[in-house]
C-alpha cells in the first residue's frame, strides 16, 4: 500500500511508493512508447489493461473489448490504491496515512496517431464529458476529497506512452495547491464581494493584450503574472465553482477552445510538450461564490531549477502580453 | 527593467523578463557549456563577466585578473536588475514592481574541472565563507528582503555552464515558499514551544533509519516527507534561524558533510543533475526561536509532471529509508 506523508513544517503531503520502490539503477533515460510499437491503449489491447470503467463505444460491443473511442482504466500503476481505509496516525512527530485513492487514465481515441487537437469535433467533445462522467462517479466515494484531472504530453512533460491519454487522480485530502487557491480567490471574495476569476475575465477581455482567444462560453488567455512562458488558461466566463455542472453547449465550446488553444501552442512552439491542468472545485464544496474551475495549459520550454525550487519564484522569459500575441496570430 | 507581478489569487510573485524576451524560436535544447570549450568562468577570462563583487585570492593579484580561488561575480544575463526603486503600482486589479535585485555567480574554483566535492578541503570551506560575506554585505541594502543560495549541477537541473558554481538571488519580497516554510515553523512552536527542524533532528537521530552521515555540528538525512527520491537535508545541529552566524568550525563541518553528501548522491546515482538551496531566514528576520536554517539537496531524477503541477502534491518512488540506506553505504 503506497503511503501518504505530512511535511511537518508546510503540511504538505507526499505520496511514498512503499511497495515497488525504485532502486537507484531504476532512474534511467525514459523514453516514451513510440509510434508502431507495441501499445497497451489501442485497440486489441484492451485486455492489457485493468478493466475499464468506462467506455463510450458501438451499441453492439462487448466490455474490454475493441468498437470504443473513449476509454478509461484504472492506471496499472497506480500512485494511489483504490482499496482500504485511510488510518491517518503517526510516527513521532510526523503524521502518515494510507495511500487510498483512484488513478485512472482517459484513453482519449482509439486511434493512435491522431492527437487530441486533431479529433473530429464530437469525439473531442466526448473527451470532456468522460472526465465529467468520472468525477460524477468517483465523487460518491466519501473517502475522496478531491479529483485533479491532468494531462501529460511528451516525455519531457511525464509522459511515458505517446498514446493520446490523460489521467485522473483522486485524493484522500485536499492538495495544498488546491487549497491556497480556493482560500485565496475566498479572501478576494470576503474583501471584494466578488469572485477574482470573474474580474480577471472582465479585465482581460477589456484589456485584449493577453487574450488568445474566446467563444460564446468560454476564454481563453496568458495569465498577467504566468509562471511559464506561453502558459494558456482556460475559463468559463459564466461563474461556476464545479466543472460537473458542465452543459451541452459549455461542452462542445470547452472542447472547441482547448483544441484551438493546444493547435495554436503546436503551431507556435513547434509541437513542444506541454502539460494541462483541470482545477476544479474540492468534492465536498460546490457551488462556491469565491471559486471559478479553469483549466491551465503549460508548455514545457524552461527548465524549473534551484530558484525556482527554493523560493516557489517562477522567472518568465517571456512577456505574457508576447506570448499571447504569437498564439492570436497563429490562426 | 524586468517587472515583478503578483498572482492576483495566491500572491504568487513572479518574474517577467520584459526587455529581452524569448520569442518561440529561442526555446531549442539548451546544451550545457563542456569542458575544453570557451568558458567565461575560466583564469583569463575575467573580464568577460561583470566586475568582481568578491574574491579570494593571492596577495599579489589585481583586481579581476587571474590568481583566484573562489570568485563572486554579477551575473551577466540578470533576472532582477541592482539599479532602481521598487515602484509598487497597481494595473486594475493586479500588482506589480519593477525587478529589483541582485543576482549573482559564485565561481566555486579556477579549475574548471574540479567538482565542489573534490576541492581541496580549504577551498570547500571558502565556497561556504563567501555565502557568508555576500549575505553579510548584500544585508545592508534596505531594498532587499531574501536571499536565496542555490545551486543547479547539469543541464537537466537547469545549468547552462559547466564550470563548477552556484549562483544567489537577492530579492525585494519574500519569497511564497519561504514564507509558508517559517510562518509553518511558527506555528508549530507556538504549539509546542520548542523548534520544529530541532525536533526533527531529535527524532531522526534517534531512529537512525533515515540518517545519511553526521559530523559534530551537522547531520545529514532523507526527510520522511522527502519530495523527490534521494532528497537530503542538511541541518545543523545547534538551533540557529541565520547562517550568517556560522563559526568557523562549523563552516568547517558544513563543508565537510556536503562534500560528502554530494559524493554519495554521484556515486549512488550515477552522478545526476542536482540541485541545492539554502533556506536562511528572511533578511529583516534575524535570531528566531521558530525557524532553523538549513539547505536541501535535489537529485533530478524523475520528471514533475501534470498532477505534481496541478496540486502540490509529489509523487516519490523511493521510500526515503530505502534512499538514505544506499546513501549512508556508499562510502
Amino acid at each position: 500500500m503506497p503511503e501518504l506523508r505530512r511535511d511537518p513544517v508546510i503540511g504538505r503531503w507526499v505520496i511514498i511508493s512503499t511497495e515497488r520502490g525504485k532502486r537507484p539503477s531504476d532512474f534511467g533515460k525514459e523514453v516514451e512508447t513510440g509510434v508502431g510499437k507495441y501499445c497497451p491503449f489501442c485497440p486489441g489491447n484492451e485486455d492489457k489493461t485493468p478493466p475499464e470503467v468506462l467506455a463510450y463505444h458501438d451499441p453492439s460491443r462487448e466490455k474490454n473489448k475493441s468498437g470504443w473511442w473513449v476509454r478509461v482504466v484504472p492506471n496499472k500503476f497506480p500512485a494511489l490504491q483504490i482499496e482500504g481505509a485511510l488510518n491517518r496516525q503517526g510516527d513521532g512527530m510526523y503524521d502518515k496515512m494510507n495511500g487510498v485513492g483512484a488513478h485512472e487514465v482517459v484513453i482519449e481515441t482509439s486511434d493512435h496517431a491522431v492527437d487530441f487537437p486533431d479529433l473530429p469535433a464530437k469525439r473531442a467533445e466526448d473527451v470532456i464529458w468522460a472526465f465529467r462522467d468520472r468525477i460524477m462517479d468517483l465523487k460518491r466515494d466519501p473517502r475522496f476529497e478531491y479529483i485533479l484531472i491532468f494531462k501529460n504530453r511528451g516525455a519531457a512533460a511525464g509522459a511515458s506512452l505517446s498514446h493520446p491519454h490523460s489521467q485522473l487522480i483522486a485524493t484522500p485530502v485536499i492538495p495544498r495547491n488546491v487549497r491556497e487557491l480556493v482560500n485565496g480567490a475566498k479572501n478576494y471574495f470576503e474583501y471584494k464581494e466578488r469572485c477574482v476569476f470573474c474580474d480577471m475575465i472582465k479585465q482581460e477581455l477589456t484589456a485584449g493584450q493577453r487574450i488568445v482567444s474566446e467563444n460564446d462560453d468560454f476564454v481563453a488567455f496568458v495569465p498577467f503574472a504566468a509562471r511559464f512562458p506561453f502558459e494558456v488558461w482556460i475559463l468559463p466566463k459564466v461563474h461556476d465553482s464545479d466543472y460537473e455542472d458542465l452543459q451541452k453547449h459549455e461542452a462542445v465550446n470547452l472542447s472547441r477552445l482547448l483544441q484551438q488553444s493546444l493547435k495554436r501552442i503546436r503551431e507556435v512552439l513547434d509541437d513542444p510538450p506541454y502539460n494541462f491542468i483541470l482545477l476544479n472545485s474540492p468534492l465536498r464544496e460546490s457551488k462556491l461564490p469565491h471559486y471559478h474551475w479553469h483549466l491551465e495549459i503549460m508548455p514545457k520550454l524552461t527548465k524549473v531549477a534551484g530558484f525556482e525550487w527554493g523560493s516557489g519564484f517562477y522567472i518568465n522569459p517571456t512577456p505574457p502580453e508576447e506570448a499571447a500575441k504569437f498564439l492570436r496570430e497563429a490562426d
